[in-house]
This record gives structure tokens, C-alpha cells and sequence, in this order.
């Protein structure tokens, strides 16, 4: 069986809503291929392109993709089995009233870096096969491919959020575990799930600190399938690196956002191990820890993760 | 020439202040062990010690040591080369009011578990050398042993910080980075630098989220050297763990200690490659990024890590 292609030119939206019309219904574990453009719809291809302010359609996500089955209550899994980037060059850029180091008069608001794929036009080249072989340069210095998924998420359970805000459907959680070898969980709050995604980065920090990665255009190889009530309910998104599981949480302050997380894997734990509650927290105190996701966004993500040698997925 | 032993036995301290009065003189490039009695002083042996306040003296801090010729404005260089746990036992604990879910109410507080070392009453048997082939046990699960330093620092620029609290001179940073094979470099603010460890874990997780590690006592063998008037100030707690080069930062909030460990590897890149402020902070946005110490001091603590094929440290 071929591989349907889902591409942003089909459909793509700028928030993830409760009701919401599909491109396409997947059948549950069938695999398929999503094409997306960049955060800024290719409207920066020059160091002399600027963004003076963030534009209302910003993080395109290509979707909604319904999957067969998905009905709220359920976990929707999604396998991210390759990203590639897929266009020449990327772009890092600032934008006024943007980014943790906004006000710092030294550093220019806006201010666009175009990072070149290395051989540039010829992608597959560069050995951009998934497996990080390939580069991208910035003013001179080799950056390693690192491809990561912005923006994915599901239809919400009760309000529109923009494309541009993380919350427990996911969204922009802008989390550089969502990549080639990962397999991420959602809830489904709505029928079908409504999966979409875009805003992929060639190569971001954990924080995201000037406010975008090098933004570029991915193709991105899923399989999607439908896990029926599962044992542990699932509040918001869980990763599964094949290193740790990863619970992943956004609120408006970092502060509320670990605990948020910390909680998560507090359930966990006691799930896994049989420990108390008071148990699970002691014990996630000593292995692995919390990460920042995003701390630039209308509200900032971070995960809790837990090695796999001691916790695994519960569905 | 033999080793120096400086033991909390000798001298320790509750604050790091301007004035100190120093235990032991070491030369420039010494080497030194130094051995540290867990945070509490022994005071929690089994699962029935409860600890119902934080104590007035906690994370006593063997030292303090001067090193000969540091002045203000230089450098202090402590390699870790080894960190080994000195007792047959850890403990994990909460106590009211402290802690990451100090709230919750399904969350006991105070609570104690102990973490016995494996092949307990013979340390070394249980391969603890510092490649972490040891192991604890909580409740039935092992836990490898991998030795963190909680509590490490210097003499204060201006007013004295109790060893409960970190700040830009060091002292309770909780950082899993401060470890066996990390260089850690801190800013020299009085005559002599005056270094003062402990607060050791057996195991610890970023975050640190109950409030505590496994607590233990440690023998850490370091080296001690003098940067006379470094190329690039240092205003905080720099650390190479070989991998990576990370500016450590606390303050009262997340984002505030983000935002300050940002500024500080703004300026490492921007030195390290010749880029602009606003290059250098978009560079930050793509390689290595923001990671958490610990949220539950007086004082969170946060780094922004940069892999060492981008940064080295500049003295």
C-alpha cells in the first residue's frame, strides 16, 4: 500500500479548535507522509527579510488528519518515524516584543540569520536521511540537522487555541523530543483526534531563546493508531524517546509548568513501581529530571523525564 | 607528595560570607580530597527520622579552603576527578513547606526513605569507584549511583548566604553537572577565593523536586587552580563536563535564571566565534539550550548548556 501524502498545500490551520474538518481520515495504524511549510509561509528567504511583529497566521499546521476510531478518553498515538528537511535553507530570526533576551538593547529586534542546507539544493546530499548526518551553516559555522516538530497537536477540548500557544493538546509545544525515533502520545478530547502539525525546525535549543529554531520545511513519515481507554488517563502529551518517557506540560510560568509535570510523572511512577504517591515523588527526585521545552511562547513548556529503565509507557 | 585530607571534621560552614577564615592554605594546582557528611549531619539513619523543619544549619560545607594568589577578579578552577559515596546509606526525604509539590495533600510531609547502598556496610564492593557501577536501593528499585556535589562555592562578594541558598558565587546550585570528571570555574570575589563544599547525593534528579537527593556523605578529589585576570569575566559558576560548556545562574524565578544564564553564553559565543550580540543570541536558539538545576531552594537554579564543538571555555 502506497503512502497517502498529506501536504499544508491540501489543508493546514492556525488553531486547534474543538470542532474541526479533516483533510483526510486515517485508518488506525495506518502510516503516512506529512509535508510542511515553514513557521513564516516562506516569507523570509534573505538575512534582509525582518519580522517586525509576529503575524496573526504563524506555525501553519498541516491537518487536520481525522484517525478511525479516536474518541475522547482515548490516547492517540503518533510514531514520528523520520523528519527531513525539505527546502534549501532555514531561518533564525528575532521579532519586536519576542523572545527572552526582548529588551536587552544590544541585540537587534528584528533581526533575520538565513542558515543554507549544506549542498545547498541538493538536500539528500547534505545526508539529510534522518539519521543527522546533515548541516545547515550559520555566519560560517557547521550546525548539525537535528530536525524537530514545533507544532503538533490535537483538537481542543473546549476553546480555540492559535498555533502559536502550547497548552494540553499540544500545540506549539516547541519540545526537541518531537523527532525521528520518538513515538508521542496525546489524549483525545474530540472524535477522529484530529491530528496537525508543522512549524519544524532543521535545529533548535531547549528553550528556544530568540524566539524561533532555524524554521524550515519537513516532510515528516507517521503512523498513527488508537489506544481504547487506557489504563492511566493521560491529561496532556507523553513522549516515549526509546531513552526516557517524558511528560510535557505548558502553563504561564515555568514554575507551574514543572509542577504540572512533575505531577504527571508522580502518577507514573506509582503506576509502574506500586509506589505510594508520597513514593513516586520521592523517587522522582532522583532519576532524570525536569527540561525545558520553550520559555518564549504565550505560554512556556517543560517535561519531566523519567530513563526508560524505570518507567514505561503505560499504554 | 600525598594528598591533603580536608574533612568536615576539621572545619565546616553554614554561610558563605565575604570573611572566612580558612582551614587549610592550598597551593596553586593542588590537589586535594575533601570529605563531606550528608546535608542533615547524619541526623536521619532510618525510615522513622522525620525531618518536621528545614534545620538553621543545613548543607555543612567542608572548608573553607583558600588557594594561594587568588585575587579578586580571577578564577577559581576545581576539576572534579572523583566523587565517591563514604556511607552505607542515603535518604530521600520531604518536609513541610519545602519541596516542588509541597501542597499536595495526597503527599506526605514529612516523609523518609532510606537508600541503602548495594553490598551495604562495604562501599567499595559495590563498585562505587565513580564510573557508576554502583547502586542504591529505594524501595526495591536500584538506582544507579551517580554522585552530585548539592552545595559548592566561594567567599561572597558583599553579604554572607547561607549554604541553603545559591547564588552568583555558588553554594546550594544542585547540579547534577558537578560531578566526577566536570571542571567547575567560579568567580573569585575575596583573597583566596575560599572554597567550601558538601550536601552531596548518591543520586539526584535535575529539579530536585522533593527537596532533597539521596543524601550522602562523599569523598571528592579535586584540583585546585588560579585564572589570573581572565580574558572573559566571569560574574557566576561556569562548568565543562567535557561534552559541553554550561553557565549556571540562580534567581528568584525560572525566567529570571534563564534569561541570566542566556546573557552569560550570549557573551561566551559571541567571544568564542567573533559573532554580534544579536548573532550570538540567535546561535544560542539553535545548539544545546536551557536545562534546570533545582526549583526548590530559596533561590531556583537554571544552565544554558552549549555542546564543546561550539563553545570552549575562554581561560
Amino acid at each position: 500500500m502506497s503512502r497517502e501524502v498529506i501536504s499544508h498545500r491540501d489543508s493546514h490551520v492556525y488553531e486547534f479548535a474543538p470542532e474541526m474538518d479533516p483533510v483526510y481520515e486515517a485508518a488506525d495504524g495506518e502510516s503516512l507522509t506529512i509535508e510542511t511549510i515553514d513557521s513564516l509561509n516562506g516569507a523570509i528567504r534573505t538575512d534582509d527579510d525582518l519580522l517586525d511583529a509576529i503575524p496573526e497566521e504563524v506555525n501553519a499546521a498541516t491537518g487536520p488528519i481525522a484517525v478511525e476510531g479516536a474518541s475522547p478518553g482515548d490516547v492517540l498515538t503518533v510514531e514520528i518515524e523520520d523528519v527531513r528537511v525539505a527546502e534549501d535553507r532555514g531561518r533564525v530570526l528575532t521579532a519586536p516584543g519576542f523572545g527572552l533576551l526582548q529588551d536587552d538593547p544590544d541585540i537587534e529586534h528584528p533581526a533575520t540569520r538565513i542558515t543554507e542546507v549544506d549542498a545547498a539544493g541538493d538536500v539528500d546530499a547534505a545526508g539529510n536521511d534522518g539519521t543527522g548526518g546533515g548541516r545547515i551553516e550559520f555566519e560560517g559555522v557547521d550546525v548539525s540537522i537535528d530536525p524537530v516538530i514545533g507544532t503538533i497537536g490535537v483538537a481542543t477540548a473546549e476553546e480555540p487555541v492559535s498555533t502559536l500557544t502550547p497548552d494540553d493538546h499540544g500545540g506549539n509545544l516547541d519540545t526537541t523530543d518531537m523527532t525521528t525515533g520518538t513515538t508521542a502520545y496525546f489524549p483525545v478530547f474530540q472524535e477522529g483526534a484530529m491530528l496537525a502539525m508543522g512549524d519544524s525546525k532543521a535545529a533548535m535549543a531547549d528553550g528556544e531563546m530568540c524566539g524561533t529554531g532555524a524554521e524550515i520545511a519537513t516532510e515528516i513519515d507517521v503512523t498513527l493508531s488508537v489506544i481504547e481507554s487506557p489504563e492511566v488517563p493521560l491529561d496532556r502529551p507523553l513522549v516515549d524517546t526509546g531513552d526516557a518517557v517524558k511528560a510535557i506540560a505548558s502553563a504561564e510560568t515555568m514554575e507551574a509548568a514543572v509542577e504540572l509535570a512533575n505531577r504527571d510523572v508522580v502518577r507514573l511512577l506509582a503506576n509502574e513501581h506500586g509506589f505510594s504517591r508520597t513514593e513516586a515523588y520521592l523517587f522522582s527526585s532522583l532519576v532524570g529530571g525536569l527540561e525545558v521545552s520553550q520559555v518564549v511562547d504565550p505560554q512556556v513548556t517543560a517535561r519531566n523525564a523519567v530513563p526508560s529503565e524505570h518507567l514505561s509507557v503505560p499504554f
